[in-house]
């Protein structure tokens, strides 16, 4: 499919940075990339790609798309944005594979990497180069075309992991993209993606289940949860997210998260056996090492909280 | 010592719950217990013990005590509040006990109650009934007289645990001294008191140490702080905690606290199973039945967060 005119840009004005944009999954991830793309003239035509023809009629609506099309013509456009719950990956790119333009760079949205890599590499084959991997860390709690918004990258991280396949034309387009909303690019190999996030975002959530899980087990869990105050609630609070995009998650990004999990139980052992002996000058250095650190970091943190 | 006849209360008016109360550490928990107590009427005469001598003469001039006083002269109160550092208590009791007024009863604030009990066998023998163990879940991130308010503790609970040993009058004459305070009585057993506490507390607290530890023990610990975002801030604000408070706290009731990170130990595990085997169901469903409870309790709470 060749591009429209008005996707190649109007003559004296200069070339979009994407002139066909793709967004295979147009919620509050594509769609708010869709907009801030567009917002700021970097854009010229978006095609959306759905299961749902509501939620492709609702992004019609909202302006976030031009058209609705299949999967088959998204693998035209200059930069394809999958941004599909994690599960659905693979059927995506499967989808494009055979009909992948020579040119189209393909780039993702998804929390893990490493696996998101293997199912590229099975699907592309030596196409591989133009897959992209990243990874916009925001979100919040709405989801779906009403939920996006042009400024949700603003300030934000996004890491790439750009495989040594990807010429260096088409990780300069996705960073230029993302750029373009706002965000601040970090880069880095997928293994060490999924390790860091295992570490900071992954384990903590998988914690909090587990510990949250325990105390609805014990045969007095209702006066538990009676006397739970603030330090309860700050620390079960990720508890309360969403079991789909966990599950996922979890399953996903299993063996980093088990690395990670095996460390903080060797940490847990270290601290039970400083109270085990009684041994309050160590128990004292621990906790005020770590408790000096938690203060730092926070107080690097861009944005206080209200709550701290 | 005898009351003076300020303390008895004047002819015609009630006589105040406690005419005379001492309070051993005048800080941010003994000095808005009296600062309540002083502001409902219920109390005559108010003493405050201490080892700084400017800490008590700032306590004097903020009016939350009216004369300061030894320890020993202390235990002649009709009500002596224990409200000093954790590792203070057994020392207190050893100087209260000698001096004990035959009606005097003796009260503490601390986080942990088996520890205490014990503690208050061995200085008062057979004059352990003259004690009240209880525990006030209140607190702030400030300490000493100037942060003592005398709404510190409305609304907020107060655990006691109270001895066989105890005649009814003692437990009423503490229960009603809180109620007055504006605070919600729980009674439980010592054990039960540290279990729970245990739970909701001190393990969460111990979680968030330990993760945070090993996070920092991690070669790339600058890039994992780097990426960490608003899970990992609500997951270890409680790690910012005071390092001598939870030092005290986790050496008094460390029986109780692992046998709950035993717990939580195989609650972990059995996620970790279900990762294992990729029995995304198993995953699904716990995930779920923890997220709906942690969305069900939060709903339940008075407060809403402003986080959430």
């Amino acid at each position: 499919m060749s591009h429209p005119d008005s996707a190649r840009g109007t003559p004296g004005f200069p070339r979009p940075l994407v002139p066909v944009l793709a967004v295979v999954g147009v919620g509050l991830i594509g769609g708010s990339f869709a907009a801030a793309l567009r917002r700021a003239g970097q854009v010229g035509e978006v095609w959306g790609v759905g299961r749902q023809a509501a939620t492709l009629e609702q992004a019609l609506e909202l302006g976030l798309i031009d058209r609705a099309v299949s999967l088959e013509d998204a693998a035209r456009a200059d930069l394809v944005l999958m941004a599909v719950p994690v599960g659905a990956t693979r059927a995506t790119l499967d989808g494009l594979a055979p009909h992948l333009g020579p040119d189209t760079i393909v780039t993702d949205a998804g929390s893990t990497k490493m696996d998101v890599v293997r199912a590229a590499r099975e699907a592309l084959g030596a196409r591989i180069g133009q897959f992209v991997p990243g990874h916009p860390i925001a979100g919040s709690e709405r989801s779906g075309p009403a939920a996006a918004f042009p400024d949700l990258y603003r300030g934000r991280t996004v890491i790439l992991t750009p495989l040594d396949e990807n010429p260096p034309a088409a990780v300069d387009l996705v960073e230029r993209a993302w750029a373009t909303c706002g965000a601040e690019i970090r880069t880095m190999r997928p293994g060490e993606h999924d390790t860091v996030l295992a570490s900071v975002s992954h384990v903590p959530h998988l914690l909090a289940f587990a510990y949250m899980a325990q105390v609805l087990e014990a045969a007095d869990a209702g006066l538990r949860l009676d006397l739970a105050g603030s330090g309860f609630r700050d620390f079960t609070r990720i508890a309360g997210g969403s079991p789909d995009m966990w599950r996922d998650i979890f399953l996903a990004n299993r063996d980093a998260m088990m690395q990670e999990t095996a460390a903080v139980r060797r940490a847990l052992d270290a601290f039970e056996q400083a109270m085990s002996e009684g041994d309050e000058a160590r128990l004292r250095a621990m906790l005020e090492a770590v408790s000096a650190s938690r203060r730092a970091w926070r107080a690097g943190q861009p944005s206080p909280d209200t709550n701290e």
